[in-house]
């Protein structure tokens, strides 16, 4: 069942809707974690989004992918200053609501069906709340979209090819290596040996090679198989040393890869396997990961988790960022 | 059990010492496949090599990956100007001979050893033959190590970490995204997609997303977890035109597309999968793929073949080039 989110965007909404995607950081300015964040993370694709900014809803919106863990973007220059670094990338389609459609007009049917808590308006006023990213019944989308027309088709297939998990990594990974370049701190050889490690290679490599000796997940041994991935993606780490930190890495075959990268599979400190309550059980079978373990195997109602061995106090430190960051719970 | 290798370089020995392989055209100057370019698509990993150049060994290796469709090195510049651009790349690590062998030295013990025909020396007078790789007995490689020393560990073991199949691929394909870059015959806008086609991206995965549903392997639809592949590698295409035609493309897993990128299964025309005998069957069980079909659950002796809905016309023009030139027989 999907949910339905409204936005009401600060004054990066052209950068937002022009690029596909909401951005938040993850902390309020006193460093705390707040709701209208968080639900940044609660999003699922398929969900709806209304985005409201200068008073008007101009734009709704399909969730495409779950949120990423992504440096504030480039292309907000000096909007948004206030803001830490460190945030939160949903990738949303949008397409355009024509008419806009003003709530405000619309209070007295919308105001009943408003949340009484974190409400994206005032439910008697009509004007906009200070919060980011609220949740909302689909009756109000429905009210909302009942006073103008938009492209159904267009809101449901449109845009799917460039909004998949690989090509925004891809692109957050690009911005990322180009910050990189652009630091004039790093020495050259350092900066190599750094983007080599984004695709797992180089000095990155050996070091995980002389920690980790088999994949975690399939148990394959073969060199030629494996991926040495980021615990902590190489496109969150802070320094070059978290980016070529042999512990921080695991040797993955790619599905492992994509999937851990993804979040929806983590690891306890203990060695357990989690696999996310949001990932596709029957997608995990097919991927060959359902018939390791007994558990899986017959689709038992249990969590699906399964034992590899504990992990150092130094993989630990990143493990603890991937449950909490990336991993979709 | 490793077959040994002699290679007789020509003038390019520099650049594949100091590279890490061995390179050579697919067919000689009148088009035609010869025994000792072929012999380069049969050597396996763990074979050992046998590098003479200036009537000397000064090197011996050891085949790190199985050999790659690439083009000609840019390092060699205008040596080899008389070889065609397609040829086969075989990662190979060298270690150092000290001292050097010269093998006519050694030929009354060398000459009965020698193969009849294809011999990289003539049996008699120990000077070199006119051919690149040829196949020799283990006998041959003992007796020119008898004559010096060599660190058998790092044959063994070092250089492992830079010649992966992902980071040799890698490579090659960053010479041709540079050739690429450098060609002005082409359109801006063409190249941007071009280059987006290398990672699955853009105008590329939309064509094969018309074509193909899901991945032939696993049944797979969930798109966020499937790559768009090229059938003829991007690195081995000759235009932008193949490097974007939806028809050379396949949407498949990560662990998918990296078995069919390296050679390890292959598709006939109408839809049958092959798995390379040089494959691990027991890497492709633990890769969830061993498990899909019957025919591999149990094991049989039976060739692992399952099959797919047949192919249209024009990828099977790709799949052609992929049986020939990408899979590992």
């Amino acid at each position: 069942m999907s949910q339905v989110w409204w936005v009401n965007h600060k004054q990066t909404v052209g950068q937002e809707i022009g690029g596909q995607y909401l951005w938040s950081p993850k902390k309020d300015k006193n460093g705390r974690r707040i709701e209208y964040y968080e639900n940044m993370r609660r999003a699922q694709p398929g969900d709806l989004v209304i985005s409201y900014a200068n008073r008007q809803v101009n734009h709704i919106g399909r969730v495409a992918e779950f949120a990423f863990s992504a440096h504030k973007p480039i292309e907000f220059g000096t909007k948004g200053a206030q803001w830490s670094n460190d945030g939160w990338y949903l990738p949303v389609y949008w397409v355009p609501l024509s008419p806009p459609v003003r709530p405000k007009k619309l209070i007295e049917v919308l105001g009943p069906l408003l949340p009484t808590k974190h409400s994206p308006l005032r439910s008697y006023s009509g004007d906009g709340n200070q919060l980011y990213l609220a949740r909302v019944s689909k009756a109000v989308f429905d009210v909302i979209v009942s006073k103008s027309t938009y492209d159904a088709e267009l809101l449901l297939r449109g845009g799917a090819n460039s909004l998949t998990f690989q090509s925004i990594a891809e692109r957050l990974d690009d911005d990322a290596e180009r910050r990189i370049g652009e630091n004039l701190e790093l020495d050259d050889t350092v900066k190599k040996a750094v983007i080599q490690a984004r695709r797992g290679q180089g000095t990155f490599r050996s070091s995980v090679e002389a920690i980790e000796k088999s994949c975690r997940l399939t148990g394959i041994t073969n060199r030629s198989l494996l991926i040495a991935s980021h615990i902590k993606p190489w496109r969150s780490c802070e320094t070059a040393q978290e980016r070529l930190h042999g512990m921080n890495g695991l040797l993955l075959t790619p599905d492992a890869d994509l999937l851990f990268d993804r979040g929806f599979i983590t690891f306890e400190d203990d060695g357990k396997v989690q696999v996310s309550p949001r990932f596709d059980h029957e997608d995990l079978r097919r991927l060959g990961l359902g018939n390791i373990v007994s558990p899986l195997r017959g689709f038992s109602e249990a969590p699906f988790v399964w034992q590899t061995d504990a992990f150092a106090p130094a993989q630990c430190r990143y493990l603890e960022y991937h449950r909490r960051q990336v991993y979709v719970q």
